[in-house]
């Protein structure tokens, strides 16, 4: 049986990733990452999600010396209700964060033996960080041919970016005919016990639930939002 | 004044590349990593080296739930007297390492506002990792135009392999004009008290020696070296 190495936050786009490399019929394992985030509950949905669907998972610690990120520092305050098409990238980036984690993963996936790694990235709905775009990703997949001995010897392991030119709704779609159950999930940034619902997450989100005129089922978990704050616009 | 990082494991080829980096006019920071290595006196050696020429320093702890390689267990043997020109990856390859060491350097990097990282990498003397040829750097050099924010918004951060096309023994009379301190350098896997002179970086180094027919200062702490195993051949 085929394996695949699924990068799983417990947000929306790797929950939806996770049953899509299972539709596709890999067996998979889950990698998440522990990197000081703000928002440490997406890793609590992430090992719900993971024991949910009965996939083996592994949870890799990363201490950076460094922050660089206000998503790696609480004393920094999180943009608000930004544009989302600003052209800027946000201060929500992370230095390297993708790569740093696809480099974990090749090296899960060579020890394995599993022939692809599959990451939720969106270069649609999203911040504009520069590691979630598709030629962020064929760069990447050079690397794996040219830098690891599956690459060498035999076959590259395969990066797979099943979203990244999805919009949110189309996802949103594609995960309610796989089953994804998006109560589990959490998008926040904020590291609140409730979705904020004007960070730059919670409102990618909150646009593409109400394109498909669905309710979002983490709502009853986050009942502030959309008061106070535009959810999204 | 140009700021970089420099990856610095201990061994003979990173402190040349740190004392290289100096002599360019770089403000150099190091970078090195406990990853597990069965040879954790590289990791001793490190410091000490930064702390001879006052560089900086930050240890990043990497904790990979997976081994793959003999280098990360002591319970598998090391291979002893290889035929260094056998063109078989040897097991202990780190699937990924350079990658994830790398990962870390571009995140560091841009962080701090460097413009370059620094690697000691080699693919003449060497043990025939993927991970150690121009092919893999170059590929790595993309990644780091297409994935991160200095490469998208301005400049690339830079990675610099000046060792890659040098012979052990051209490695040695250019650190040894640059004033490297050999006698502080560690190259051994074993993971002993003195340097083995079986495993490949021992032959390696002691080839290295050789053929510049000078005595390898470090040589004096390790006087097993050559008892009972062939250097180098």
């Amino acid at each position: 049986m085929k394996k695949a190495i699924v990068l799983l936050s417990g947000g929306l786009d790797s929950a939806t990733t996770l049953f899509y490399a299972k539709s596709k019929g890999y067996q998979v394992q889950a990698l998440m990452f522990d990197y000081g985030q703000r928002h440490k509950k997406e890793l609590r949905c992430a090992r719900q999600l993971a024991k949910k669907v009965r996939c083996p998972f592994s949870v890799v610690k990363i201490v950076l010396p460094w922050k660089g990120s206000v998503l790696l520092d609480k004393k920094m305050s999180l943009p608000e209700n930004r544009k989302l098409d600003n052209p800027e990238i946000p201060p929500t980036y992370v230095p390297g964060r993708n790569i740093i984690f696809l480099s974990y993963a090749a090296s899960f996936a060579e020890t394995v033996g599993a022939q692809a790694i599959f990451i939720g990235a969106n270069a649609v709905d999203y911040s504009g960080y520069p590691d979630c775009r598709p030629e962020f990703y064929a760069a990447f997949q050079e690397v794996l041919k040219k830098g690891m001995k599956t690459g060498v010897e035999h076959k590259a392991i395969k990066v797979e970016t099943p979203l990244i030119r999805k919009t949110k709704a189309q996802i949103i779609r594609l995960g309610l005919r796989l089953g994804v159950p998006y109560a589990m999930t959490w998008s926040c940034y904020a590291g609140l016990r409730w979705m904020c619902g004007a960070c730059d997450s919670c409102r990618l989100r909150a646009k593409g639930f109400a394109l498909t005129r669905i309710k979002d089922p983490a709502l009853a978990r986050s009942p502030s939002i959309g008061k106070g704050s535009r959810v999204w616009g």
